[in-house]
């Protein structure tokens, strides 16, 4: 879809062109996906605007080495090409040579190493025709990112597969869940299913918490065997395509406890309200609270110490956030999470977590992961 | 081994010493991991020289976040422990506090924006209790990258049975290398095996590379049957405890052309002489040639456009690098890769590679890959 990414492209220009800049760098490999299509280990695209280009319109230059050039030269084949092994430097000198001034980078991906070597190169004194002397360099913000958080209709659409990957997998699964499979055994498995049914790969690293484990929001899946009386927190995703699922789900070995169905009664009100708070306009941290204040109502407030939700895209967490102390407001075809959790230390927890479309003047938002938030019992 | 990252931190601090600094900011994760054991995505940690520290003993203070707290004072329960989101800056403001002045920091890793907040702390002129004014920041270089290349006897261990896993597990796939198989059902199958042998995961993306697509070093698996006439490079590695397998085998599918024959001989050969000459003692550059000769004898040197092999541990690709530019000599106790390739575009390519273990005064060095380098033909 070299559309889509030309249309990216021209907006990034844009914005580039009112902070009074020719260009940005972009080094940051997944924004260099977002705005190609080309996913690579070594690549940075110069994204030139209008009024700096060669004939008034926004351009694009992009520098990968050998080993990508031909899937370079496939997924944006309008889009000039420069094979290099040192991206970032050649796409600076270039700059130059064109008589490009004023470059804004990514002054959150850009080490203190990178930044000087560039820096050097462009207060060369003895400049040759490949040094890039007299470029001016600035930070660009998380400018790409802002960009990224409106997903386009194949994104969602990528988005919406990679869920329901993830939902079937976990069905086709459910039946080996069963007391004695260890953690490691069913995040294994479950891992397997997405990819069989043609996920990418796993988004992330699943995590399964059986019993007290599930009382620790990010544990690693070990040795440990279900057994009889556990809760356990599922937290997985495919990926697909690129674009991530994010999904949380809490289910019972044996007939649960009154505590643990309380609790996961309790976490599940918290993320329908969540849910329901999520929608067009909506400020990030009211999100957060329309979901936190039940917990901190039921007196569990210190027992959720992580934020409601985050962005899902290209990566597994981008923006939006979406915590107590968030800025910023819920935009048009933004992806997001909603994943309130209750840990009790040495007890058990749970978390349950969906992911969701926001979509100006439709309500609620769409849920994209749609397996029941009833509690399982197995 | 908490014994054995104090030695590691002991052999920083002394290095940190002799640059007049009283501490090193490590923020690389995998070098937080090398130096405390601690395997995290948000983790620093100070090494403070024994003239700076208190007792005039090298000490240091681990900081991460709550979700790795526990497993950081398991881990290490000999380092000084502190719970913060903001490692870095934590970490700074303490050193400030505790009158440590001059501080190294890892300027290959740390951003533009990351260092410009933790130099806005260290200039506030209104100092409070947390402020880290009057600590200078200079850049450390890659110190702890070169003590990881000397491995002691445990990452050894580690390193020899990631690739014992590894051999075992093509060894078992070996049946299903037929006609028909597609790259990516092979790749799937061979990184099940090694987890199923007690891999941690895959050490990195499975590469299959069958008939033309064997001619891209860098091939990313695909829907392509294995065919009749194919040669098939398998490029992949276990990843256990932490540290990496890499090894590449090509594989015949039916009877071979004389080509294929002649180009996998002239390979293993290059890969033969490669490997004898990686030695205590030998230049990298000259290891790279000892390999390199041969092929470009053979009339097929702008065929092979890669260095001959690099350094294996924590990283997959890590120090030292063996390249025909590359500078320095193989020490005692580095483990490499030798894995010299000719990639014949839209014909097809051989590659063979190994993961070897440099001894001082043991020659040759110790082969950790021992499944054969015969032309398989199945």
């Amino acid at each position: 879809m070299p559309e889509a990414h030309a249309a990216r492209r021209a907006r990034l220009a844009a914005r580039v062109g009112e902070c009074g800049a020719d260009a940005a760098l972009i080094t940051h490999l997944i924004n260099v996906r977002y705005l190609t299509g080309l996913a690579s280990s070594n690549a940075a695209v110069l994204v030139v605007t209008g009024a700096a280009g060669p004939q008034g319109a926004p351009s694009a230059v992009l520098a990968t080495d050998t080993r990508y050039a031909l899937t370079a030269r496939r997924c944006c084949p309008d889009v000039e090409l420069i094979t290099e092994r040192n991206v970032a430097a050649s796409l600076v000198a270039l700059a130059a040579r064109r008589g490009l001034r004023r470059i804004l980078f990514e002054a959150h991906v850009v080490t203190v190493e990178e930044h000087a070597a560039l820096v050097d190169d462009t207060s060369c004194a003895a400049a040759d025709a490949a040094s890039a002397a007299g470029v001016e360099l600035a930070p660009l913000g998380r400018q790409v990112e802002e960009l990224r958080m409106a997903k386009d209709a194949e994104e969602i659409a990528a988005i919406r597969h990679a869920c329901g990957l993830s939902c079937e997998a976990l069905g086709q699964v459910l039946p080996s869940i069963r007391p004695g499979i260890t953690e490691k055994q069913l995040a294994v498995a479950l891992e397997r299913r997405m990819v069989d049914l043609g996920a990418d790969k796993p988004g992330f690293a699943t995590i399964v918490a059986s019993g007290p484990n599930s009382a620790i929001p990010h544990h690693v899946p070990a040795d440990r065997p279900l057994s009889h009386g556990d809760l356990v927190t599922i937290d997985f995703g495919a990926c697909y395509a690129g674009y991530h699922a994010d999904m949380t789900r809490t289910i019972a070995i044996g007939e649960p406890a009154t505590w643990q169905r309380d609790l996961h009664e309790l976490v599940a009100a918290a993320q329908r309200a969540g849910m329901a708070a999520v929608r067009h306009g909506a400020h990030v941290a009211r999100v957060d609270a329309a979901a936190r204040d039940l917990i901190v109502e039921a007196g569990h407030g210190e027992h959720f110490g992580h934020g409601l939700g985050h962005g899902v895209g290209l990566e597994i967490h981008e923006a939006p956030l979406m915590h107590h102390d968030g800025t910023g407001t819920l935009g048009d075809r933004v992806s997001v999470t909603v994943e309130p959790g209750v840990y009790l230390q040495g007890l058990g927890g749970v978390r349950i977590e969906d992911t969701l479309v926001v979509r100006a003047g439709t309500e609620p938002a769409e849920l994209l992961t749609t397996t029941t938030k009833e509690l399982l019992v197995v």
